[in-house]
């Protein structure tokens, strides 16, 4: 698509928006805002502020038996609506505590399908949490496994496939990776890598945090083994939302989790006193989850499902193409360059502009331009675009708001220091 | 103290409850109903149903900002307020996660202290998903530790303190009990037990779920080395709200969590590659914890901490007492037995009565007598008495449902199958 660099232009694209509408779907108390954020923390739905409201009667009235109304079935319930956006068919994806501790479970599970195999494929461009969690669970292990993570320290923009490629072999256990990665928003193809580990025997657990409700997804199509991710960023969840995990249908019968809760025994209500996994999915439990953040993050769900993957992809691209052309108008002249893979097939839905003063700007553009972006060490403007609300003229404006940080020395005033509290 | 059977009585003790005024802090939107489960779902304070609107409030208008306000220290935060209901000094507790998800964690710390003892000791009457834990544990660590637990299977009363005397030895790493347990209340002596354990080069971590805001604890004092707990019951934090853990401050540089999350990161926002864990007790966090449950627990702990745990103390137990006092005036005729200890230093805050028709008069009492108790399996009635709300009246009106649903047959129509949710 041709762009032009006018106002104007931007308010013509969001007059062709098909998803428009979308917009009324969450509540926007301050239009001036841009909330280029929404990676990090997504809008609220006024489904979710409605939920929340009726939560609130539900607990004072019903009390327990809110478990009897849709709390007890929740995990499972939500899980199935997260499915359809990441091509999962039934009975393979429940919602549950963190993505960390989620991806501990699988990765545990993926270690004890072939206790022969002692590699760990990862990369530099996951978030580190992931790379925490492998040392944790290696560490507990006791240190017999490898972790082998390719790419350079500082991170780049996209990964050295060659040097993935060389590093899944015969030893290798599984592979883990962001389906897109944080800093870059670099889109792996989950098809060609899930194969590439199969072909070795090695097994992939996806993180998809910042792929779902934000690229297509297709884990059944792609024979993925697993997959964890989180809900409160394109998924609209809510602060800290619970994460949700996949577990491929023909592996469930084959592994279990290494935490044993009576959320994922087959009678929970027997009280038995030895574990009995529950069939299916449901042995990934663990305990109690938090009922009203995770019916708040359930109500959010319809809007993005009701626009689908598709329509949403589009945008997506539209939005952040039409942010790089900008950037290349109006701030490549400024000292930034793209931070961000330019190709459609490697590009998530967030854009990074890099810049030597990255840190101050992004600072600047918080608590004087109305502007929210978030910024990623060590020089990444991070700018999350959300096909549900974000519109072109948002794009149009933030950019104008970044160029005049830059021109006005806006920036100047604040500390190069990193912030504390994202 | 003497008790009489008259309704007149249990009014008189209300007028006289110094704790009278806290039941206004409570949404009650039906008086009638009598809730004696509150020790599986506490009631909603009205503090909490505030906190989630102006959470609301927060979310949409603050956005990821609100991780400025006051939610990204709210885990200390609110770890903080409990430690003052279980005598713990600051630095020592932090809200996250679930319990079973608390208890994997410190149970492979407290393993991994000392590699050498190969031994875990527990007890039948603990919460089953805490003995499932284990079990998952000693499962990825190789089954090469031993899960003894002291009693019978059925579960009885108190535990045989003979055998538990008996099971600790030099080849134990840790005991982990209930302080409270679930079924029949029975409440440990944690300094005799810590001190026991200790003598034996062993380490306790003990289960507060059942204990916290309901009987006073003093981990420091005992001398404790782990404890977890759960937020829902006696503090009210709404349903699956987070749970806590302790470790104690001798400790906290020696061991690590096993799950290496983010959150418990030193510097969590540069994004490091390789995991430096958190001083203190911070370093037990793991990922991304659910504000919103989070917020609304906190928000519920503060009529715990004006009460008093040993004004509560005093309140619980002439409660309990009285149900104990008009069980047998009037139910023991009926079949029922008492599931409980009779002596104070024995005895949590809730009291079963056995039934051969327990889940019948149990199903009875909910749908047809406006009396929410809870059954447990195989044959108890479990009250919960909640001092800052259970009254003597609701006492007094509640032993005359229970009568009359055994006087009148109710429980009759209702089959003998175990109820799936609770």
């Amino acid at each position: 698509m041709n762009f032009e660099s006018s106002c104007s232009f931007a308010a013509n694209l969001d007059e062709h928006d098909s998803l428009s509408s979308f917009r009324t779907c969450f509540a926007i108390p301050e239009p001036g805002l841009i909330y280029l954020d929404g990676n990090s923390l997504g809008r609220q739905t006024f489904a979710s502020a409605e939920r929340l409201q009726r939560l609130t009667e539900e607990w004072s009235r019903d009390l327990i038996r809110g478990y009897n109304l849709d709390w007890w079935q929740a995990p499972g319930r939500a899980g199935e609506m997260i499915a359809r956006l990441v091509g999962a068919s039934p009975g393979q994806i429940v919602v549950s505590d963190t993505v960390s501790v989620n991806l501990f479970k699988l990765a545990a599970a993926a270690l004890a399908l072939d206790p022969g195999r002692k590699k760990i494929v990862t990369d530099t461009l996951n978030f580190p949490s992931d790379l925490y969690i492998l040392q944790g669970l290696v560490h507990i292990l006791g240190d017999r496994h490898a972790i082998v993570r390719i790419g350079s320290k500082d991170g780049d923009i996209t990964p050295d496939l060659n040097a993935l490629d060389a590093a899944i072999d015969k030893d290798t256990a599984f592979v883990t990776l962001s389906h897109v990665t944080f800093k870059s928003g670099y889109l792996y193809d989950m098809a060609t890598i899930t194969e590439l580990a199969h072909q070795r025997g090695a097994r992939v657990l996806w993180d998809l945090s910042h792929s779902v409700g934000a690229v297509p997804v297709a884990l059944d199509a792609c024979n993925a083994d697993f997959a964890v991710g989180c809900t409160y960023k394109y998924l609209n969840g809510g602060p800290g939302s619970p994460a949700f995990l996949y577990v491929c249908k023909d592996l469930q019968e084959q592994v279990v989790s290494p935490i044993w809760g009576w959320w994922g025994q087959k009678e929970p209500f027997a009280f038995g006193l030895d574990f009995v996994p529950a069939a299916g999915i449901n042995r990934f439990l663990t305990g109690s989850q938090p009922i009203i953040s995770l019916l708040t993050m359930e109500a959010a769900l319809g809007p993005v499902l009701e626009a689908g993957m598709d329509a949403l992809r589009t945008k997506s691209l539209q939005l952040s193409d039409y942010l790089i052309y900008l950037t290349g108008e109006f701030l490549t002249p400024l000292g930034f360059s793209l931070g961000t893979p330019r190709s459609h097939a490697q590009r998530g839905s967030h854009v990074s502009l890099r810049h030597p003063q990255g840190y101050r700007i992004n600072r600047a553009l918080i608590e004087e331009m109305n502007l929210i972006p978030d910024f990623r060490e060590p020089d990444n403007l991070r700018l999350g675009l959300t096909p549900l609300y974000t519109t072109f003229k948002e794009i149009w404006e933030g950019v104008d708001r970044i160029r005049r940080t830059v021109t006005e020395k806006r920036f100047e005033k604040y500390p190069s220091q990193r912030q504390t509290v994202t």
